[in-house]
């Protein structure tokens, strides 16, 4: 299935006392598939960023800041998956291509997404729709993955 | 001059409602030398994280949270010279390898420091030293880079 292409990787924090530091990517990771860009991507609480389906970009996403609900969802099934990212569940999102994505900052303060993308931006390769085209739940529980739910009727 | 191989490159922030989008480092951008690893250095308000010398990593450093001073050492000439990053000065900081390395919180709360450098984390490649090594005066007015200073008698 091709939801299960969204890989949710582990990634390490490593305490110290003037200020943690914390994994994001590296060359050698399993699945890197090379570098093109790295940008921020804010959300502020209770704003959702969706839909968007990128053709040829692999996107590597950590939440080092705040908390964010991302939704997969794939057309041809018409079903879609919650995760969700943070300090406290520290890990790293890929969405292959393919996939539309969408997410939302559940923080009570501005969340920071960091993309490590394989390919720079072009606007030419991405898709966008508007947030009513799935009927996603987002309220449902989801900690670091939810189930998957229908969005397509 | 070494102390000239540190290159600051202003960077875009894209206002939008939902969150802003912040540039950090493409693979097109002149001085790109290769993706190794990405990851996030916070640092606690006053903190100092000092010295460290890279023989051959090249650091890229973007802080999109907080307030930074960051100070590099030219350990030949003794001078050192002060770089302040943040959104409000939103930069990316490009350290060639065999400068000595200190950066300072100097934000009210955490900043974070993302480094996208050109190799992977290899403790053999880093030089160390204590905070005092230098006598680097962190008062000095910077925005967003300070005169040189003398840092060693």
């Amino acid at each position: 299935m091709r939801l299960d292409q969204v890989v949710l990787t582990p990634l390490k924090i490593i305490p110290l006392e003037a200020g943690d530091v914390m994994h994001a990517m590296r060359c050698s990771d399993p699945g890197f598939s090379g570098f093109g860009e790295a940008y921020f991507s804010l959300v502020q609480p209770g704003a959702t960023k969706a839909w968007k389906r990128h053709r040829r970009m692999t996107l590597n996403l950590v939440v080092p800041v705040g908390c964010v609900s991302f939704a997969a969802v794939d057309d041809d099934s018409g079903m879609g998956r919650r995760f969700e990212l943070g300090p406290r569940s520290y890990a790293r999102l890929t969405v292959p291509p393919g996939l539309w994505l969408g997410f939302r900052g559940i923080a009570a303060d501005t969340s920071i997404v960091l993309n490590v993308a394989d390919i720079e931006h072009d606007p030419a390769e991405q898709d966008r729709a508007d947030v009513g085209r799935f009927q996603f739940d987002w309220s449902r529980p989801c900690w670091p993955a939810g189930d998957d739910q229908r969005v397509l009727g």
